[in-house]
């Protein structure tokens, strides 16, 4: 097989940006080091949640990592919020294993979100499978999972989650909530919903509702949940989860976090080596999404999956509170909002409506082939805008 | 819930392009007006077919449709190829029921494939399910429909089959071969494969070869189908076949043969007022994908949609015959080739590279905001281009 050109280099650079930025910013940086994720409860039967829905859960657990120190002032701390698949591991790596945090490259001391300076919290979103309450909690009156009867829930009961864990860290106000894709649905939300407690909002690849594609997309990932045999509803034991239609599901998925070129380049026309019954072709890259949702399948839940994409697609920042272009322009945060040309999922339109709306809010591109998934991997470009962005918010 | 601005206008037009074309073309066109299906035979056991792969068919049966008069010298005929679910019917009307041809707007009297001067010739392809020998045709040696021991086929075998169908009809020569999507592979391939029998092609939509994004694509929607429990490798049974799985095949295709704007404009985050179990949410995106889904499942055949969109992945115009620059350069036949901008399952830069090295190509582009799918809707912009190129080809 030939080697297309920009295939040796595309190599050598897909998912190895950390490595680059790590070369470029050389010796000014550290590693947040060994982290210990942490838990408390935010609801207990004292005092339960009330969700949006008009559900109540007597108690919800927030498991969350933090690295730096709450200046006596409490308004150092950054909130940095995950995507629909993470987990509160942001930064450094645990005793267990030495994965490192999904955003290690851009948390720590030196990093451009400086842990010298700033008090960063990421802690598991509300309905997750990362420590958080969610449908693979114990449901306390039953004494088994929640599973299926976890009740639906928002990006909004998100936020009242993220707050009540403020309030127990004791800060007093978000320098800024930063978040990527689901993560930037809540950084909106967040200055939205607390105009008075967040100065800033950092949002990335994401608007402020999804488009009939994202629905679309998300509803065929949750069908092919729901067709696996082994689904039964959501009520399948948690050693024994519906692994087929969440690995497809994932794969579906990865198509629209990518794009069409960053996939030319890493796979064109290659055969794969790995002979598998479970692909329907040869080729290299039915191999990749195969891997990719085996990869999904060992560490994340499908009823956490359907009920988090589901509270994406019902999200509407402005839902309940008037026009959308009247909603943000009521936001006084100052805003960093970022879009990527090659994102098929959010295209770059739902970041410049944003931007044109937001009244202190600026726009930058990250020029990447990578599609969605370029706020994980182009960790130059992110460093540099949230350094700058940072900056100026201290200035 | 308010109508954003644009929604009415593409309520219109979505998919009544034909109506437009028929008032702006006013009383010069004419319908083909009733056709009758044909099937011949163009391998028996004596004329037996060899695959691309050495498997031999001992009988392939072809339907196909006919429209207008050979003329004299055999040189008037126009070859009309079908994309993947396409059939034989490209125009006029049958008995049975009143569905019009998948191309009915562009091809009758007066229209831009002109019945007066053309013999327009439109097949079902090998290992389709339309009439023509595939995986739901009798094996003669089993007695039982073939299901998933239909033999691979390709799109080579696809041209040796049309090759057989020109003699049998006694066409001397194509004067175009013509087609969007999969019948663009076609076109090119004849125009590769028989240099001398094909005066000109017109290729809509498509690439030299499937790109890994397409592959990728194609290789969910057939996990899909082969993840049904229905499935049973193939051996089900022709009344009870994997239909969740071969809709939901159908519904990540649709996305992919739309685009982003075109769903926008035609769902946004409308709701659905049918309440459907097999959904996993109310938006109008969700319903739109599974009654897709369900008008396919009615229509097709799983082992069909499997073997044809491996021909599609499998298909390289230039396999065996070197580099695709020179294989392309050899091309004698004038080349019509057209594009969409928002066509993202065949963006433009796969056109624009057969126009590059093919030598007496044209570009056209098709403005629309359906992407893929507006090969089967722009028909006014279609009719120009093609009355057009046809008209130079006579001169």
């Amino acid at each position: 097989m030939s080697t297309p050109p920009g295939r040796r280099l595309v190599h050598e650079t897909w998912g190895d940006h950390a490595a680059l930025l790590a070369r470029h910013e050389g010796g000014r940086d550290g590693s947040v080091g060994l982290v210990t994720p942490q838990v408390i409860d935010v609801a207990t039967p004292r005092t339960p949640l009330q969700l949006e829905s008009g559900a109540t859960l007597p108690h919800v657990a927030v498991a969350y990592e933090a690295y730096g120190e709450l200046d006596a002032s409490g308004r150092n701390a950054l909130l940095v919020c995950h995507a629909l698949t993470g987990s509160a591991h942001a930064a450094g790596r645990h005793e267990a294993n030495d994965v490192p945090g999904w955003w290690d490259p851009l948390i720590g001391p030196g990093k451009a979100l400086d842990t010298r300076r700033h008090f960063v919290v990421c802690s598991n979103v509300l309905g997750g499978c990362y420590g958080t309450t969610g449908p693979t909690s114990l449901d306390p009156t039953s004494g088994h999972p929640y599973g299926p009867d976890f009740p639906r829930f928002t990006i909004r009961d998100m936020v009242a989650v993220q707050r009540r864990l403020q309030a127990a860290l004791g800060v007093r106000s978000w320098r800024a909530v930063i978040g990527g894709s689901m993560g930037g649905m809540q950084a909106l939300e967040w200055a939205v919903t607390h105009p008075d407690d967040v100065q800033a909002l950092v949002a990335i690849g994401i608007g402020a509702r999804h488009s009939a594609w994202a629905i679309g997309l998300n509803e065929v990932a949750r069908r092919a949940i729901m067709a696996d045999p082994q689904w039964h509803g959501g009520r399948y034991s948690l050693e024994r989860q519906p692994e087929t239609g969440l690995g497809l599901a994932r794969a579906i998925a990865m198509l629209s976090y990518r794009s069409f070129d960053s996939l030319e380049a890493k796979f064109g026309r290659e055969r794969s080596v790995v002979d598998d019954d479970a692909l329907s072709s040869s080729f290299e890259i039915a191999s990749y999404l195969a891997y990719q949702g085996v990869k999904l399948v060992r560490r994340f839940d499908a009823n956490t999956y359907i009920g988090l994409t589901r509270a994406m697609d019902e999200h509407d920042l402005a839902a309940g509170r008037g026009r959308l272009e009247d909603v943000l322009a009521g936001v006084p945060a100052r805003a960093l909002v970022m879009g990527i040309p090659s994102d098929v999922l959010y295209p770059e339109v739902e970041q410049r409506r944003l931007v044109e709306h937001l009244p202190r809010a600026r726009y930058e591109r990250l020029i990447s082939p990578h599609g969605h998934d370029g706020f994980l991997i182009e960790y130059l470009q992110l460093a540099a805008h949230l350094r700058r962005f940072l900056t100026e918010l201290e200035s």
